[in-house]
């Protein structure tokens, strides 16, 4: 599909009947999307307190209690098993499977947690004149498992994981000043100029998502993602836990300047 | 005690000997001050929730786990049972009674919460020349019970106690622009210039604190207050629930500044 709706209940709708599988960058542009977490309700505590401790990865949008399974506050209708994507199945600590619906998986005591992704201030960088190479490539944003330590809550622990976007050096301070109003879908940078620094060996081999190409005068800009429990659950081994494939997210009826600051 | 000393390590010392039983707006100014709640285990992800679902009255700092009770981020080597001046215990939905130490109530089941206080701001606002009354007349800040709702989790929900402090007129846009960098310590005002609108019949009858005197040309300015979890917890009914009495607040060794946007 070349040119989905630009609606976002449209698009759901769509992802739904599962006419849409690809990644969501670009995608009804000017709405917020996030990542999605679902955990059995014994783990719920122990991974909002995760999220609550590292704000940057995990900036919680909506949480979804036990026996639900529609984002009431930022998309009415919707239902969680069936309009993203692409999910991503993981069972003690491994990957297991990739699924377009967790109807067969779903679980009444499910909690599904919505966290911010950072696809949101795209449109506004887009605005101000910043490229977005990924988009431009039509591939799914630059991923990598960073050394930054999350801050450990119960059984969650793990390296954050970064996306990645080349930025000109003469766009540098303008990308920080923009993205810092967005601090529930990642905020400002977590490291601008050394892959090394940050623990990324090779940016041509990132370890979500697809490579993108550097031009002249471009530098690699990172930011926390909201991949990082995904990451997480291999370290931490949660018997279950479901999570939408990355860059396949979900994409919600707030305005992406919904939680901005001034 | 009138000139307690300005470094919260010690600050807390004195608290825990028993010889500061005050409110705490202007002591060690520079650093953040916090709420404090401490509920039974079973329902601290409903609070954690609560929190998470309204960061204007409830930003949360710090969260102790079950089992603990120092505040080993934000105050290493702090007790969070002996180092508030003044404590207040809820039963069944009711205030039972007042005390400078919860040693004798403290139980292994105890999770704590540490939630911003706009005492952390008020450096800041006197540094602009922004002149705070209720610290001019040694008094507690005005706090009153609005009649804007919070949004509920499990069994807590209620209406949202703001503070409030008169403002000239000519400093009103600056004290906007200040506390907005402050969202960790309750953020902008939720309110400015009538209180009836959210549902204040009285400004001379606070619901906590105390009443400060109005000068010409100065309006009341409103901000969400880390009272509302007591609040909450009158409708609420929680079986057991600690907290700190109002003004009467936790002292950490951060910075007033660390968690404050650009």
């Amino acid at each position: 599909m070349k040119n989905p709706p630009s609606i976002p209940k449209e698009v759901r709708e769509l992802i739904r009947q599962n006419k849409y599988n690809f990644p969501t960058s670009g995608i009804a542009p000017g709405f917020l999307q996030t990542n999605l977490v679902i955990l059995p309700e014994s783990l719920a505590f122990d991974f909002l307190l995760f999220c609550s401790r590292n704000p940057a990865p995990c900036p919680l949008i909506e949480v979804i209690e036990a026996g639900k399974f529609e984002a009431r506050e930022t998309a009415p209708g919707s239902d969680l098993r069936t309009d993203l994507p692409r999910y991503r199945i993981f069972k003690n600590g491994r990957f297991v499977e990739e699924q377009t619906s967790i109807l067969p998986y779903w679980q009444n005591d499910f909690v599904s947690f919505l966290i911010g992704c950072s696809f949101t201030f795209e449109s506004e960088l887009l605005r101000s004149g910043i490229p977005l190479r990924h988009i431009e490539e039509n591939k799914n944003v630059s991923m990598y498992i960073s050394n930054r330590d999350t801050k450990p809550a119960g059984i969650f622990r793990g390296k954050e994981v970064v996306s990645m976007r080349p930025v000109h050096h003469s766009n540098i301070v303008k990308a920080v000043q923009i993205t810092s109003r967005f601090p529930s879908v990642h905020g400002a940078p977590v490291h601008i100029g050394d892959p090394a620094a940050i623990g990324i060996k090779d940016l041509a081999s990132p370890d979500y998502g697809d490579a993108v190409t550097f031009k002249s005068g471009e530098i690699p800009v990172f930011w926390a993602c909201g991949v990082t429990p995904q990451q997480v659950a291999l370290t931490s081994k949660p018997n279950l836990m479901i999570s939408h494939a990355p860059g396949h997210m979900f994409i919600t009826d707030l305005s992406d300047l919904s939680k901005a600051t001034f």
